[in-house]
């Protein structure tokens, strides 16, 4: 681990990170010792300061540190944490905050999660803990996440990959760690992730490539009958790539409903080392 | 700073109170080396601890090392903070988490804010920052306070104490923190929180004293309407007692509104150190 560029493995007990989980965090897969779409996850935790306040990391140091932390490691998952830094107690954030970055490496994801043939459906479920909607906090990947861990203890099955998770009005947004396509009268509909959720790396690359192929995605919102009603749904993230849904609950999806070349090519993309490095 | 008994400055970087704010914390009022609403305070920790699924806290341990901690503190603030533990990378809890517990003494709070005559009535704005609604996080004090913190950080004028929160349905909630009380139609009213907010421990003061004295207070939702149709606005939380407000904008209010026994019964209760220690 590497905090503030050095190697340790503590964080201040002041830290706001811990106090209020004042910051954000990005995961990133690892691949032949180089991150996978770095620069998407730099730019998502860029906005992800601007909007809470919190000045933006310096890229070249960053990159820097995650060389050195990366050399060596054939795959693996990079985690990068941003928070305001040290300050005083109280809610009120220091004048002129001096952040706090932590780089960390952890083993994994499985091969069977990350590198699986997207044919292989997953099984998930729906969760019963909703999701808070607050416009200033949707889209980036803040360290508030108390809601994605209620959900997850929702279920201990190791069958189930994920589970979709609702917004306060029923609307359903995303899983506890990825974000949800579904094929809905044979076009492409992914819920908004501007009332709460996160803009997935792995979302922006399939409306991307969708665009450049001329398939048609909907941002729109989605119903818990859509789910049911659907012929196939879709996750991603950035260590799933993208991945069918087999099954949730006994509900069964057909696995060829998404368009196949379009899923490949951004699994390609997704787990693609950067270059040059 | 104790941490899990031990003085230290630092917390493991793999903390999930830092990874996901998955924890729980309390701002207690210390006065004679005493700390004051101990056992609300431990009462309301362990109902967090309950809902998230964290094991409850051994309430002797923590008061020998608040003890511990807190001699030859004549004035300060005790932050409690608990959160479930160091785990791997994921949301996915530990089966059996080992929680952390730290002990943190502060300086203040600054007299004019615990000590004040209520009669000086504060200033106070209205914050655009909505609080997000989820009843599973509800009523806790629970680490994802990122809505406090973008909410603090819309005023800087140091004549403002509070700023009050509106959930995402317009209703006024709380203030960043603190809660709070109208004198609405003669009556005291105060906003639920079981949807967002938290259960002051003073506000249940509150509560437990205008009951006993036969002054009866509602719970019911507040619009921004009812602010400045209200006679007299109060805050309370666990340092600042119960203090009344005398501005929030342009509105003035007559500070003379509230019922002043109960005022002061109240801040008594309050700041009342814990006896026997």
């Amino acid at each position: 681990v590497l905090i503030d560029g050095r190697e340790a493995d503590a964080v201040a007990a002041d830290d706001r990170g811990l106090l209020y989980g004042d910051g954000l965090f990005e995961t990133i897969a690892v691949r032949d010792g180089r991150p996978c779409l770095w620069n998407a996850h730099l730019s998502r935790l860029s906005r992800g300061a601007d909007r809470l306040g919190i000045p933006r990391p310096d890229p070249r140091g960053l990159r820097v540190e995650a060389k050195r932390l990366l050399a060596g490691v054939a795959q693996g998952v990079l985690r990068i944490t941003l928070t305001r830094g040290r300050g005083p107690r109280g809610y009120r954030a220091p004048d002129a905050p001096v952040p706090t970055r932590i780089l960390a490496c952890h083993p994994g994801p499985d091969d069977d999660r990350r590198g699986a043939d997207p044919r292989d459906g997953a099984a998930i479920t729906l969760c019963r803990t909703p999701l808070g909607e607050n416009p200033r906090l949707a889209g980036i990947k803040h360290l508030n996440r108390l809601e994605q861990v209620l959900a997850r203890s929702e279920w201990t099955d190791p069958e189930l990959l994920e589970g979709l998770m609702l917004d306060g009005h029923g609307r359903v947004v995303c899983g506890t760690m990825s974000n949800l396509f579904l094929v809905l009268d044979d076009a492409l509909v992914t819920p908004p992730v501007h009332r709460c959720g996160v803009a997935g790396t792995v979302r922006g690359l399939m409306l991307e490539h969708a665009a450049a192929e001329g398939i048609g995605v909907r941002v729109g919102d989605v119903s818990v009958s859509d789910l049911f009603r659907a012929r196939g749904l879709l996750l991603t993230n950035t260590l799933l790539g993208a991945r069918v849904v087999a099954r949730l609950g006994d509900r069964r999806y057909d696995p060829q409903a998404a368009p196949r070349p379009l899923i490949e090519r951004v699994r390609a993309a997704a787990f693609r080392p950067e270059r040059p490095w």
